[in-house]
């Protein structure tokens, strides 16, 4: 039999671990073949190039596609979308998929997604029917209505894509590929955790002490608002007095003005006992969710592997607005005293259990499987 | 009270006509300054460049944007919205429209609609939530996903987007303005008519004779099988032995080979009583609707202004599938019998009954004052 | 030994026969690889595609691009340049030749030329250190300025490029592919004469009659003047009464000019004796090169094929200006009486000497050996 | 009479300084209009964005232009050219410039050229006709084949021009304009001098002590060797233990790598008494060239700048080969030994005599006044 080409299409670094275990679970399969494209972020050094860590996972990259206009604001966003809309197509027509797998919600996921649905190309979808804030929110949905074949993380995101018209036969409740991740890693001390908690500027951490991790990206919606929103949470941290672990924002319209917010901050010397990454492997990162005080932010790290966890997180601002949720997350607005407050507490509530509201750690092989077997009418049909 | 500045995107004749009417509403609206933005096949000579119709009409055109890349495959169609995506966001860069309207579900709508996203621009978008054949329908639905206003044609149309999750004061069920071209032209004779059907080629027909219309655009999903589509048709008419008016194919991926199949046709001699138009003026085009026996092929005119009229229509394979109808409808396989057959039929029975199903002859007034007051709120949330 | 990789990037039918002895003496050399890239003109149905002549001649198409976007002016020119430099690296970058061959002076040589330049990957250019008019004049000087190796088809023009500062081990004075095809098919009559010589519209000629060819393209330097010069040139022929095989203009911006100024002469009914061609195969070219009264237009065949088999041609305007010339031509300016007499002069002359200014049949080979052979710096010095 | 519309497009802070007194000049002239596009990294907060500085000036932008795509390696600078070659049609189309005047020999100008060039308008072309490493040398004179008015920096570049087969008549040897503003900025502290120099990373320098200004950039051809390049440097500096103030490199194919090389060596801690910055204001820049006790590395202001200041230089590696130069400039490879002998010669040496071989001061001024008058042929034709 010959074995269906099934064609990952990876963005960004997050990109990359919400997908990686179904990747792997592919790579294994023997009736699939996995053809890898990276694109956008995840081939450039400045945002942690991927090569490096898919060279020891064996798993050989067919196509790496620049895409990202410089500029990082709204303009270059979209077209930088169009860059990957001229690029694409071509990679598809060389690598000839049976499946094109896209991956939740960024802006670059709407060129992977039109490319392959213009194609004539079916698309199989990750972590859609789920509700947040931010452009996301439309892409995610949008990206539903072109797709042939649906892995939602939750059972609210799996009712949901069925409630937008989609076939009930087409949509696949598999749990989220992150939380594979988390499973895999939890117990496990990272080979690289002292190398990769050296990288970095600002203070030396001793994470033998309590620590809050700091993950907050910009909100397309509230362009030109992310120097002012990190500010505040940079002066909760700072009268809280405790370490810090900041994460460097994403590649998003905005994060020029959160990456300003930050440099500001340590010019001004504001920064003891912070430290400032650019990015941190997905398994330390993990290791350093399941042993913080308290996650601050906006990623939705902190709500769906935060979950599985029990991370305590203080959610801050509109980006993760609806998404579903368990008792792990506080919510507050972009002001430093909630979150100031909100910190507090969760550090005094301390660990939450652990809640498989975004999958059990089996996602990627039952996507692997489904892959494998499913059908498809490559006309799509809304069901009402 | 400063103006709001309303961007219409128009990408080709067909957006044009299903526009015309809200434009010159908002043109002559006391609080809305009109931005016309022309593209793609709308600017081309070969597909009947919109310049002179327009300069008719006192409009002024803000910009222009050559985006189809040659090829008219799927390649091409994603590479030119791709290109699309590249322009626009500067056009709505330097206009800095208030809202931006995009019509229908054509693939470069996809390109107008992202860029405005992006930007956090508002869309409105005429004619969703109707449901057809082909990549048409994932366009559409995921242009409801993107936009803020929605001006659906008929009540089903709007039934449908409230379903896919958009909040019920954002839909206005306003009917399709194409319905008011055809009202005001409908008892008129067209200054321009012996002009227009003079122009193209083939036989000179005597249109105070009984005549037959052929529209037949490409599948894009069935992309390939364009060339014997037409031919089965074109053996119909043959069969038949009446007059024919036939239109060249849209811009899509596929128009080639339908363009191939009428080549052919025509050098084998086989074209006597046809007579070939590359495009007719709208206003043209609905006296022979109004005229015609029976209207043949796949295009949506026969349903949508075909209702109004009362035009016997046979409606050929996949492309309207789903598309609300009324009864001067038939519906037909691919294939010279039972398109020779439906013909017959259709011409015994003559014409029906007008039915309001596709709007009344006041859309584009009703958009033009919603466009004036509505509210919105930026970032879209999905009802459930 | 690794066989050098040599890519020849190909995009027109033009460039193609340009070429074409090259690359069969590139494909049959034993330390040589050939690569072939179709782009722009080359791959479009409409301009005639490549694909089945290539198929014949068993040689394989490494990749295709799209490149030209529709408009057919300036603007256009310069942006479907644009696009084969975002298009082009890629292509280099999967494929990684050794050389990379671009052929003579049209708008889209410049993207192969700077994406190879940029790239670092030796460039060799053949028909460089020519004169004429257009702006190919500009262009042709800005590829030698990038080129490595060079191949002029004259001694004259291998004289020019030493003088634009070029190393005079670097220039190989091969002579011009084109003629090896010349001399190839001189002599034989075509097998797909009649098939060829039937095909295109209009009225049907008796080829052994006397009868005039006519290829005449847009200046791009004089855009928007295409239709009044082709109506000049329609009008003397017409005049003399003489059977005309009138060939359709080149892919570039004012090509639509033309193209309407031939649809209108056609749409007056002024075309008696006239039949129009999209394009000929280029053994039929020559052939009818060779049996023809009079060549008449502005094409540079006339010029160089026309000096080796000693047809008689009008040269029409500047498009030809300063480009080294045989006795064969006779040069005018676009009116219709300079047309008609110089016309008639040439009848009356008849054929002339074969003259080997622009090669004597050998250069393919020539060109194949020098690849196979030479060296280059990558980083380039004027030497003065 | 109408005013000339002068359209000057401004792709990096290099390019700026070296336009910025013509465009002055430009701007006051009674018979021009400005035109200022600004694009690439001129636009780009992470190069230091131009805006700020062009705001004091009172100069109006008409046009910004994102054009780089990230990834800053070959593959990537020929397609930002491809980007820019997209949108500059368009900003041209819409601007309708007389005439366009680019700057230089960076990859971007490519773009301004050939779409100027497509467009049929007349290219005005500052600091053509010079010699130097890199893919600027063949850019620089390829340009020149395309410009209709040459304004080199000295005689040595005029004639070179003329050799290109350039008319006399349309070569104007006027100096290079960054020489005028040398000549403003020499004599007077700059404003912002001390904010200036306490941006940026490092050790913080006493200036009134002796120090050396360090300013080394990729060399394209040489694509990968930076880190190892900039390394040499480094360990020559330290070996000298003198204060260092350290420019970060330009965004060319390469500058990764030697951001890369800085960094480590930060890192690791070997960066005592140096001080890292982003970019400098150019007339910080000149206040420091003044000062400083050597400039080494391989930016052409040494040579240029350098020279009528008389600033001992030490040029290293193969970035500036054959550039004119003055008695100023000792040249030596990429080896820490080398380095170190030629800065303690330089330091030695002292300040060297004021030499005009780049300009005199008045270069800005001579330029409007020609184009305000010249004419032009917009069909090029080489002179021999």
């Amino acid at each position: 039999m010959k074995k269906r080409k099934i064609c990952v299409v990876v963005c960004s670094r997050a990109n990359y671990s919400s997908i990686k275990s179904a990747m792997e679970a592919i790579e294994n399969h023997p009736n699939l073949e996995l053809q890898l494209v990276l694109g956008a972020s995840a081939i450039l050094d400045r945002y942690g190039s991927l090569d490096e860590q898919i060279n020891i996972q064996n798993i050989n990259i067919s196509e790496k596609v620049y895409m990202l206009l410089e500029g990082e604001n709204p303009v270059t966003m979209a077209k930088s979308t169009g860059i990957g809309l001229i690029e694409l197509p071509s990679v598809f027509e060389r690598l000839k998929p049976d499946i094109v797998v896209t991956v939740g919600d960024r802006f670059e996921t709407m060129a992977t997604t039109l490319s392959a649905a213009y194609m004539n190309i079916p698309i199989a979808h990750t972590m859609g029917g789920e509700v947040s804030g931010t452009i996301d929110e439309s892409i995610r949905h949008a990206i539903t209505k072109f797709s042939h074949i649906h892995f939602p993380a939750s059972k609210d995101a799996a009712e949901r894509i069925k409630k937008l018209g989609e076939k009930e036969d087409s949509i696949f409740h598999v749990g989220c590929p992150r939380i594979d991740l988390v499973n895999e890693y939890l117990n496990q001390v990272p080979k690289n955790l002292d190398q990769a908690l050296n990288e970095g500027v600002g203070d030396t951490l001793d994470f033998s002490q309590p620590f809050v991790l700091v993950s907050q990206h910009p909100v397309t919606t509230e362009y030109g608002s992310g120097e002012s929103q990190i500010t505040e949470t940079l002066k909760a941290i700072r009268k809280l007095d405790i370490q810090a672990a900041i994460l460097w924002p994403n590649a998003d319209a905005g994060s020029d003005d959160i990456g300003r917010g930050i440099r500001k901050w340590r010019e001004k010397g504001l920064d003891k006992n912070m430290h400032f990454y650019k990015n941190l492997p997905i398994e330390v990162y993990v290791h350093l969710l399941n042993k913080t005080k308290c996650l601050i932010g906006n990623s939705s790290s902190g709500i769906r592997e935060g979950a599985f966890i029990g991370t305590p997180v203080v959610n801050i601002g509109s980006r993760q607005d609806a998404r579903e949720r368990g008792q792990n997350v506080m919510d507050v607005k972009n002001s430093t005293n909630d979150i100031y407050n909100a910190i507090l507490a969760q550090i005094k509530n301390g660990k939450y259990q652990s809640d498989p509201i975004y999958g059990d750690g089996t996602a990627g092989i039952k996507i692997a499987n489904i892959l494998s077997k499913c059908d498809w009418d490559i006309q799509k049909r809304i069901t009402y």
